[in-house]
């Protein structure tokens, strides 16, 4: 049946980019608190293509935008229930002037969708429901049990989608959550990736004198806020670029044989990444790999400093504040309230009495890792290399998702990302992209996902 | 004759104040390039006084805003020629809300005259014309030579002075230059100033991805430049306040005997010094007491940091770039040349190749420094001692004022500076005044200064 399946989705793909371009024409970013048209518009146009896909939706209040919910029904036996989630809304545009062709205009070139939300997530998202259409249209019926919940903020936070999730938690029951919103690792090479990096987020503020003040005539005399802040943030990290927060590394979980395997086989061209990023060298825990630094080792990074005169030439101040925009990103096992914790206690002992400290939270975000042997993934596996005729890499993902952790504690389902954009389809940014030919494969995949699942039987 | 001559000085007083009142009437503000009328008119004003005053004035261009140069003649004997400088500019008037009168309507209130300029440097400039009014009154003649140099751009940085007075070298030729801009020690005790510490101002910046980055994807694989910052700037002193860069001590003078008596006589309140500065503790080369730290050694301060997202809330970046705004207070017989060398290369030294390094310099100006027990000098002190019937403390000023070296470069005269207002007479800020008994006593002073200095006979 599988065969029928996927000679549907071949003899459909002018179709398929026809209706993707549909849905990239609607303008639903996010955070813009004034569109409610068009995130309405964006909603409402997933579930209509729910209904055509021949799968019961309907759209849900949240508190802010609404989340589209839909149900395949039960099947005969036992295969598993899978979960996809996606999002429809979009990152803001930026500016225009840097796009090539308008961002809610679709178009085609050199065999690539060009277009905002095309790789996250609309074009991602939509291999799953264009799937599940597929197999109605040529079943008459899927061969497992598929969910959505499709959430329209992702890009401001997803700030409900936690009590959602927890409210509707029977609604949503699945033996895994599927996820297309992460990218292959390289153009060649489909990926599944199986952790991600959690944050810690902080504010560090020291006040010295009551007003910035004269460096001639107090200079000496007190401390300088600025220079404190220096001592203190450069008092984190020692000289080989390791965090010296006490207990910081405790939980710290090392790459397993069979992980360190995987990754040292994956063809990953430093010189390539040094230059993309450009910066004049690489940094880091230079006795490990990059691809270990970047994935499976924490790191503490000044995201933002800011105190006295910024402007054009001089200005002889002490200031009176600064402060320092500072997070981590931690990696499994450590506990981002321990954390948050120790970078507390240590910046307060760190800190002079000659100043005062102020310290705020702005995110605690847990790591997240899944088993790359279970029998989900393994059904993935097989998918991504039936849809895109290779095998697929696993890797993971130095970024943070903070909704992994939480399907796993609420749902207790593990979470599968199956990734179909390049790592450098302009996510975010002006000009995003999404290859056709891995659109394609990609429903190809998600079609294959559902055969390779009913074949598992009972858990 | 100086007993007549300070009697016609009190004999003045009310009219002093009217004199004083449309002086600071003038809305001469340097800084505002479109104040043409203004300045001008306040050099006028100058000008004018000094011709009712009975000495040879006129207006002479800069190039920027004009000097007004003086010259009373030779006199008789072989007694020293004082050069008085002052200016006629005075500063922004900054937030009119914060004025309890206007800045430019000039209001007496519990003894103080109160307007911008009273203090800095109008009214403590007046003090040598009105001396000088009174001595040609009283006595037909100067018991000296007495020369004036007053500019229009000192708020602006004299960037047109040096090359002024190097043109006008013989016609500025003196033995003393005599300043009234700096303070008393406290409101008791006049004080003469004879060091000022000297500055080198810096601006370090720091490159490390092209773009700003995302911290997820690239941390802990690339040198963060706000780390990297932290650590330059921290590795720039030690954990007892002092700077490490290599040979930046090698001049420093210790203070001498003599003056550490005369500083530790001096009335200071630590307490009240904290409280006016409103740090939670002093802070510095603590060993040290403080009006050493604050006057005679040497410092570095941040005046300024900026680099990546300083905004409300967390952004999960990687800067591109940062920077910090770096200054010295370079003390007597530091070399603001070999010091912005030695940072630099100390900077160098301590960047790594995995961030590119800019540095500019702002500014270089040296330290000052003269002798105590100069004729001069011991002229001005019984000048003081008798205009104000209090002796005054020798003190020096934490500050730059660039170009009292010059001075001595360029003319071979050394400074004496005999300060009438308060330290905290508000200065560049709303409120700035002048306690009216200080004007009278520097008027007494300036004439009592002339008289000493007629006895001190040929160097």
């Amino acid at each position: 049946m599988i065969d029928q399946v996927v000679s549907y989705v071949e003899a459909h793909r002018e179709e398929y980019v026809g209706r993707l371009s549909d849905f990239l024409r609607i303008e639903s970013v996010s955070t813009d608190r004034g569109n409610s048209q068009e995130m309405r518009r964006a909603a409402q146009w997933v579930c209509n293509l729910m209904a055509e896909a021949g799968i019961q939706a309907e759209t849900m209040d949240t508190g802010g935008w609404p989340c589209v919910v839909a149900d395949s029904g039960p099947v005969a036996g036992d295969a598993p229930t899978i979960l996809v989630y996606g999002h429809y809304d979009v990152q803001p545009v930026g500016d225009l002037s840097l796009w090539e062709s308008g961002p809610f205009e679709p178009a085609i070139r050199g065999g690539r969708m060009y277009a905002r939300g095309s790789a996250d997530d609309k074009g991602q998202l939509l291999t799953h429901l264009l799937a599940v259409e597929a197999w109605n249209r040529t079943a008459g019926k899927l061969p497992v049990r598929v969910k959505f919940i499709i959430e329209g903020e992702e890009e401001v936070g997803s700030p409900n989608l936690v009590p959602f999730i927890t409210r509707y938690r029977e609604k949503l029951a699945c033996d895994y959550v599927v996820i297309s919103d992460t990218t292959k690792f390289d153009g060649d090479t489909p990926a599944i990736t199986y952790g991600t990096r959690g944050l810690v987020y902080k504010e560090i503020t020291l006040t010295g004198p009551r007003n910035d003040t004269h460096s001639g005539s107090f200079g000496g005399t007190v401390a300088n806020p600025c220079n404190v802040l220096a001592d203190v943030i450069a008092g984190l990290k020692d000289a080989d670029n390791r965090i010296t927060i006490p207990g910081f590394y405790d939980r710290v979980l090392e790459l397993s044989p069979a992980e360190r395997r995987e990754l040292e086989k994956l063809p990953f061209d430093e010189r390539a990444y040094l230059t993309s990023v450009g910066s004049p060298a690489l940094d880091g825990e230079t006795a490990l790999p990059t691809l270990v630094r970047r994935w499976a080792r924490p790191t503490l990074d000044v995201n933002g400093l800011f105190g006295g005169f910024s402007g054009e030439g001089p200005s002889t101040i002490i200031p009176a504040r600064c402060g320092a925009k500072v997070s981590m990103r931690i990696v499994p096992d450590q506990d981002p309230h321990e954390i948050s914790q120790a970078f507390d206690k240590a910046v307060q002992a760190m800190t002079p009495p000659t100043v005062r400290l102020s310290i705020k939270t702005f995110a605690d975000a847990r790591p997240y890792l899944c088993p790359i042997d279970s029998r989900g993934m393994n059904a993935a596996v097989q998918a991504v290399e039936a849809g895109f005729r290779i095998r697929p890499v696993f890797i993971r993902e130095g970024g943070t998702l903070p909704i992994l952790p939480e399907f796993r504690r609420i749902l207790g389902a593990d979470s599968i990302m199956m990734g179909f954009c390049l790592p450098d389809c302009n996510l975010h940014g002006p000009n995003e992209f999404l290859v056709l030919e891995d659109f394609w494969a990609g429903i190809r995949t998600a079609a294959f996902l559902q055969d390779r699942m009913a074949d598992l039987g009972p858990a």
